[in-house]
């Protein structure tokens, strides 16, 4: 028996990230585990500096689950996923195998595309990341050419996040790659991830309209 | 009861990596746990493809556990960490604690110093990532200052991580950051983290000579 276990994520963001912040992630991983959930908010506002005691490093999502707080998405989806099999098997040869891919979603994969994506973003097109982004997606092409789910033959919780980090960093931008879009489609196509991306937009739509109210 | 333990390596490297292949990271988990593994290796040469059954992005370190095998290094410690409290605390707040900022190690500060590094030593020291480099750095420097240990009090697997990622991400260059650095020495500065250092060295320098011998 746990407590309550509440989602943390900003109470309002612009348009351009509404159905990418990383509580989708949360909120997904609890639909699929059927697990009842509350959502929490911090201000956008000051969102740097207003919940370091919560996430030293003044991001979202956090998680409190009765007695335990705990930040950073990849160690919030271990954590749900040791409350449900739907997530991760119970044996520790599947366990091992899902939490080698959740790292790998992370630390192969996220580790080159996000800084690629920022330095995009901020006008650096090209901007010496992109051979190594590119290698890294033409790795994993080749693994999901041969297999529909990264580990123990089934869904698991590495393939909500890999297809959650892949999904982000706007893929077709790096060319063809016909099994990794066919996996994010197999992935996202999954009522669960549906379910918490419109729960995602309208939290945010919600907002916009407690803010002009306010006004 | 498990099987043997082996972990992977590269069979070979030049001077400038040695002392920091991260099969360093699993040999120093192995070391504060007490737990007895062999060296496997894989060829230098052709390492990008020459073993992308055990290690589907062509890097090292993996490692074989009996019936089980992984890679990533993150997962591989969070695999040894199961196996020995002097890695990781039993309570489930302690390990959450500890999964946490093992994540945090990974997906919040080597997530920026890795491609930081990578694009300054392919010749753009001025890259845009360096301010996201001192901000991440300056909000961990606020942590460290108010504590020794990153989880639950006392030494734990998240340290090892962080020290590690801490070090190779050659610190210095970002500027006066004392806690971190008094950190980093007080971690490295065990007993387990100097075998595996000087272990690693020599397994290399050993390669030299067999290598010369050969020629």
């Amino acid at each position: 028996m746990t407590g309550k276990l509440t989602i943390y994520t900003l109470d309002w963001v612009p348009e351009g990230p509404r159905g990418f912040v990383r509580d989708l992630r949360l909120r997904w991983a609890a639909e699929e585990a059927g697990l009842a959930y509350d959502m929490g908010t911090v201000r956008f506002e000051d969102r740097e500096t207003n919940h370091l005691e919560s996430q030293p490093f003044g991001q979202v999502p956090f998680l409190v689950d009765g007695d335990i707080r705990m930040f950073e998405s990849g160690a919030c989806l271990l954590h749900l996923a040791r409350k449900s099999e739907t997530l991760m098997p119970r044996d520790t040869a599947g366990e091992a195998e899902t939490t080698q891919w959740v790292l790998a979603a992370l630390n192969s994969i996220e580790m080159v595309t996000v800084p690629w994506w920022f330095l995009k973003i901020t006008g650096k097109e090209d901007n010496g990341l992109t051979g190594w982004v590119d290698r890294r997606l033409a790795q994993l092409e080749s693994v999901l050419s041969r297999r529909e789910w990264l580990a123990a033959n089934r869904f698991t919780v590495a393939d909500l996040l890999m297809a959650d980090v892949l999904r982000v960093s706007l893929l077709r931008v790096h060319g063809d790659r016909p099994a990794t879009e066919a996996y994010i489609k197999r992935v996202t196509d999954r009522p669960a991830f549906r379910k918490a991306h419109a729960d995602q937009i309208a939290h945010y739509v919600a907002a916009d309209k407690e803010r002009s109210g306010r006004q």
